[in-house]
């Protein structure tokens, strides 16, 4: 397994909460420490508005600082959102990116899913897949071809020649976002993309379900079995003290779960046959209202000693493979500073060796 | 005056020049060094698909690594496009910058030039102006207000609060971007915007006659006279070795004149009332025709010893007002990186503390 970090910010600056300086400061920081400690990539997701991602409605605009402080860490965007931004634009901003960081770029790319977003765009939800599926695919194009002339539904252009290129060849790893709709997975894998499995409130089952279509699809479409790249994020709560470990995660889950709760309240009014059971979401909350020792018994939630999440590892590997991505989530803005990093030294010294994965970035 | 450094890429990566990750590379380098040496600011230009500022489709994640490298140096956009760019994006982009450089962010908004450009966008020239003005009225109302709601021409949404907000209040520095075009400096001076004038072709006259214009609105519409902002930029080639500034100067302005020719192609065939004369750019180049030393001579390129550019810059200084902010343009990318750092250390050291503005920022 490789090991990554994962930024979400879920505070908004007010009562107290890290402003957006701070937040990007404390960022910075982490990042750098994430560099020496060998951690494999660092993600940020783009949302905006709410107190739920708000903080970064430009992801590559972070994480360009964080390419400009870092040497080894992969940068990785999870996810940037194509509907939203024309495909010109983010191509060439991707690419800059890439060069930027010296090719350590992985791109994720997402659908979304909050209708303020949607309506703030004009873009109407139920174009949601249609703009995924052609921005992305421009996105390709641009970056690997000269002279292209694009003639789709939503953007006509060209012939054009993107510049700057991508410094990967042919073009940094792609990486869809999903949540595990068995269709988006079998044609991530069957069009040979790498997969950001958001898994928050599925189970053990479902995901393995996922997998299993996503795994066999890339491999019957003629891609070598074994170099799809599979993320998978979980909450990350470490501490010598597993009662201390605990308190942080489960503060750190109702503030997050509070602050979704306000960024998914359009779903209680709207309904797309694109987003089925979405309208559920105004009414749930991170956790499905699930207990957070439920939630770390089913290994929903990394939490406790380096010893136990030793083994709650040893339990992902097992049900999901050892050929995966986990991604730690530890900066959501709620902690101090100071215990996120030594969360991470503590992960780095007593359970990444463990599992360790040198082989070169597939 | 104020000195900043102009980074206005003119490379493509092809026949020897420098790659992208060459450039941002050499771009750090030489943003960090400007850093340590005491320049104001550092600028850099949005382009698209010509080796003429193609380098950079998105100046704010050059940007944002540049903050990550430096303490000092203010950061400039010279000039993003609001017209390209949905304000939503556009603003949070830009508040990021803003918190990730700790405050050292001036925004310039441009109108953009190249009908490539617009068509690749799908946004007509004739709706150049009008989309400036609505996406520019937007930033700053996303940036300063909460539960907006925006019923323009172009786009409406909300309510939305926009986050994050911008480290400074009520936001960065707005600076307009302008040829000259007496109307839009009077609308600026008017609105109390600063203002980026891009006098590469004008004479004297024009621009102290844009000058006048300007300083005469801001005041008499109640502006607090002299705390309005001006940026004027030249080329520039110092060198203790007159001989050897002129053959770099004209080396670097022959190649840049190229690579315009082959950006303003388009206007052969093209011709907006909204853009009056620019038919006749397909046929002009940079420099207007004028030889080397003509320009210098007329103080439209910084070039010579160190005592020349002292010259000149008195000359600038009676001409324009001391009180502006003079960019010397040095990093095209064709000159190698150790002469732009001499030509950088050269001028901080026999140049600028003649001229020397401590004053705060105003």
């Amino acid at each position: 397994m490789k090991f990554a970090i994962v930024f979400f910010p879920t505070v908004g600056g007010k009562n107290g909460e890290l402003t957006p300086t701070q937040y990007y400061d404390d960022g910075l920081a982490i990042a750098e420490l994430a560099d020496r400690l060998g951690y494999f990539q660092l993600k940020l997701v783009e949302h905006y508005f709410f107190e739920y991602g708000g903080y970064s409605p430009d992801p590559t605009t972070f994480l360009a600082a964080v390419a400009a402080r870092t040497s080894r860490l992969r940068i990785a965007t999870g996810a940037v959102i194509p509907a939203f931004t024309h495909p010109v634009k983010m191509s060439g901003q991707l690419a800059m990116l890439d060069n930027i960081s010296g090719g350590r770029l992985d791109v994720g790319f997402g659908r979304a899913f909050l209708p303020d977003e949607f309506d703030a765009f004009g873009i109407p939800l139920d174009q949601s897949r249609a703009r995924f599926d052609e921005n992305v695919e421009a996105c390709l194009r641009l970056w690997t071809e000269d002279d292209l002339t694009w003639d789709g539904t939503f953007h006509q252009f060209g012939p054009v020649t993107m510049l700057p290129k991508p410094t990967q060849q042919p073009h940094p790893p792609v990486f869809v976002a999903s949540t595990g709709n068995l269709d988006s997975c079998r044609t991530a894998g069957e069009q040979g993309r790498n997969l950001q499995l958001i898994a928050s409130v599925a189970t053990r089952e479902t995901i393995q379900e996922a997998l299993g279509v996503y795994r066999r699809a890339w491999a019957q479409a003629g891609h070598t079995p074994g170099t799809e790249r599979i993320d998978l994020s979980f909450p990350c709560f470490i501490d010598e003290d597993r009662e201390a470990a605990y308190r942080a995660g489960e503060y750190v889950e109702r503030k997050m779960s509070e602050k979704m709760a306000s960024a998914v309240s359009a779903w209680a009014t709207v309904k797309s046959d694109q987003y089925p059971g979405y309208e559920r979401l105004a009414s749930a909350a991170v956790g499905n209202g699930a207990a957070f020792d439920e939630r770390v018994k089913n290994n929903k939630v990394l939490a406790g000693t380096p010893d136990d999440v030793r083994g709650q590892l040893a339990d992902i590997a097992e049900w999901y493979g050892d050929d995966i991505t986990v991604g730690l989530s530890v900066f959501s803005g709620h902690l101090p500073r100071a215990d996120v990093e030594r969360g991470l030294e503590l992960f780095a010294k007593h359970v990444a060796p463990t599992f360790a994965d040198d082989r070169e970035p597939r």
